[in-house]
C-alpha cells in the first residue's frame, strides 16, 4: 500500500451553454495539484495552501479535509492523513476551483488505499465538497475533472453519468476576466420558471450539441451552443461579456457561453490553431476594455485526474 | 418526365418522451399511400378518400391539395393533377395521420417533376400540411415520414433538422387505444411555463436519450426515456394510460410514453421478440379494461417516403 501519493486534477468548464447544469469538461492545462501522505496520527492534518486563495485549513471546513474524512470513514481507516494542495486556479473564477480540489483529493485518497472505488463513486465523493463550497451536490465540474472528456449528468435520482465522445480536434479557449461575479448573485437571476418553448428551444440545442460531439460535426456543435436562458441574464453580471464573445465569434470560434456561473468565458472551437487566435481575440477584447484576465487554450482532455511524478 | 408516381409515406411517433416537440421517427408498417397522375386540365382534384376518416377533398382543405399547390406554383407548373390517397392511419391517432398524407404528397409531386427539391425542402413543403390540419408547421412528424430514422429538430429558425442514427435492434411497438383525445384538450392542459429545475431534467434525459441512440446502448435509451413535463398531465386525458405503460413495462419495454398528442401510446423495445411482447402486453391491459384498440410493431425503419410499385 502506498504511503504518498501526488496527483493533479484539471480546471472544467460547468453549465455548457445549452447544457446548463447537465453538462461538463475538463480544462487540460491548469488545475490543482495535491499530495498526500498517510501516518498514525489519527488526525487530517491540511498543510497552508499553495496558490492563489485564502482557503481554510480547518479540515472540517476545506473540501478536501471533508471528501478524505468521510472517505477515510467508509473505509473504516483510522489512520492520520497530511494533505498538502497546490491551487492553480482562482476560487470564483467559473472554473471549478473547488471541483478541482475535491476531485483530486477522492482520486489520491482513493489510490493511497488501493483503488477501493470506482469513478463514479470517486465523483460522488467529489460532489461533497462541492456541498462544502456551494451548498449543492452538483457533478458538473467534479465528474469532467474526476473521469475528463465530455460528462452529462443525466440525472441525479438515480446517479446516472454519460461520456460523451470527444472530437478529435475540438479545442477550448477560456478567458477569465478578473470581475467579480458573485455566485449567489449569479443563481438569484435565474428565474424559478421558463416558457416552454423555450425550454423546447433549449432541449433542441442539447440534442444538436451531443448529436455534434458524437458524430465529430463542428458546424453542428457551433450552431447548437445556444442557451436561451441562462446567458441571457447571467451574462449582464459580466464586465465586457458581450464584446469578448463577439471578439470570439468573429476569430473563428464554434460557439461558447459563461463557464460555470462565470466570469470566466469559454469558447470551443476546431483546432489548435484556431483556439489560439480565438484567445488572442479575446485577449485583445479585454485589453480594450483595460480588464485584467488570464486566458487559457487547451485540448478537451479526456484524462481527468491523474498522478504526477 | 413521368406523369403518374404512386408512394408511401409510413405513420410517425413524434414527442417521443423527453424529445417533445423535438424528437420523432416512423412507423414503418403502417402509413398512406397516395397516386399522383399530371394532366392538362390546369386543375388539382383529390378522388374521394379511401380508408379510415372523413378528410375533406377540396384541394383548399386538404393537406394534399395545398401542398401540390404550393408546390406547382414555385416549380411555375400550371399542369392539372389529380390524387388519389388511400389513408392507412386513422386521423386523430397521435401516430402522424395528417404527417404521412402531406409527406406523401410532397415526395410524390416531388417524383413527378424530376426531384428538384431535396429532403428538407420536402419536409418544408410537408409543414404547410401540419399547419392546414392544426394551426402550427410542426416537423417532428412530417421530418421522420419524410426521411426516415429518428430526427431532432434543433432549430426552426434557421430550420434545422439532425439525423440520430438507430441501433440495429430498435423496434417500437405503438397501440392505439380507440379513445377520443381532443387536440385542443391536449394542447391546452400544457402550462405556458415550467420549473427550471424540471426543464433541466428533460434536457439531461434529452442528452441521456441521445447518446443512447448514437451508442446503442439500449438500457441507457430506457434510463432516458422520462419525461416530467408533458406526460404527467396528457396522460391523465387518455383512459387506461397508466395501466397500459405498466403492461408495456412489466413485459420488457424499454420505456415509452404518449405517441404524438395521444391517445396512442409507443414504446421502444430491443429486438422484435421483445417488442412483439410488449404489444400483446399491452393488447390484453386494454381487453382488460374493454377498450377498443390497434397494436402495431415495426423496426424503427430508416427508410420514410417511397415509392410503391
Amino acid at each position: 500500500m502506498l504511503t504518498k501519493v501526488k496527483a493533479f486534477a484539471p480546471a472544467s468548464v460547468a453549465n455548457v451553454s445549452c447544457g446548463f447544469d447537465i453538462l461538463g469538461f475538463p480544462i487540460d492545462n491548469i488545475g490543482d495539484t495535491i499530495e498526500i501522505e498517510r501516518n498514525n496520527t489519527g488526525k487530517i492534518t491540511i498543510n497552508p495552501i499553495k496558490g492563489p486563495g485564502t482557503l481554510s485549513t480547518d479540515p472540517d471546513k476545506n473540501v478536501c479535509g471533508v471528501i478524505a474524512k468521510a472517505m477515510l470513514k467508509d473505509l473504516g481507516k483510522s489512520d492520520g492523513i497530511v494533505i498538502s494542495l497546490t491551487k492553480g486556479i482562482l476560487p470564483g473564477s467559473g472554473l471549478g476551483s473547488s471541483a478541482a480540489s475535491s476531485a483530486v483529493t477522492a482520486f489520491a485518497v482513493n489510490a493511497l488505499y488501493g483503488n477501493p472505488f470506482d469513478g463514479k463513486k470517486l465523483v460522488e465523493y467529489a460532489m461533497l465538497g462541492e456541498e462544502l463550497a456551494s451548498g449543492t451536490k452538483h457533478a458538473d465540474n467534479v465528474a469532467p475533472a474526476t473521469l475528463g472528456g465530455f460528462i452529462a449528468i443525466r440525472s441525479y435520482d438515480p446517479f446516472d453519468l454519460i461520456n460523451i465522445p470527444v472530437p478529435e480536434n475540438l479545442y477550448c479557449a477560456v478567458i477569465h476576466p478578473m470581475v467579480e461575479v458573485r455566485t449567489e448573485l449569479s443563481r438569484n437571476v435565474l428565474k424559478k420558471n421558463v416558457p416552454l418553448k423555450t425550454a423546447i428551444k433549449q432541449w433542441g440545442n442539447v440534442a444538436g450539441l451531443i448529436a455534434g460531439l458524437f458524430s465529430s460535426d463542428y458546424n453542428l456543435i457551433g450552431r447548437s451552443l445556444e442557451d436561451h436562458i441562462v446567458e441571457p441574464v447571467r451574462s449582464l453580471l459580466i464586465s465586457g461579456y458581450a464584446e469578448i464573445r463577439e471578439a470570439a465569434k468573429n476569430a473563428g470560434a464554434l460557439g461558447g457561453g459563461i463557464s460555470g456561473s462565470g466570469p470566466s468565458i469559454f469558447n470551443l472551437c476546431e483546432g489548435e490553431e484556431s483556439a489560439k487566435a480565438v484567445a488572442n481575440a479575446m485577449a485583445k477584447a479585454a485589453d480594450e476594455l483595460k480588464l485584467p484576465y488570464e486566458v487559457h487554450v487547451s485540448k478537451i482532455s479526456t484524462t481527468g485526474c491523474r498522478f504526477v511524478e
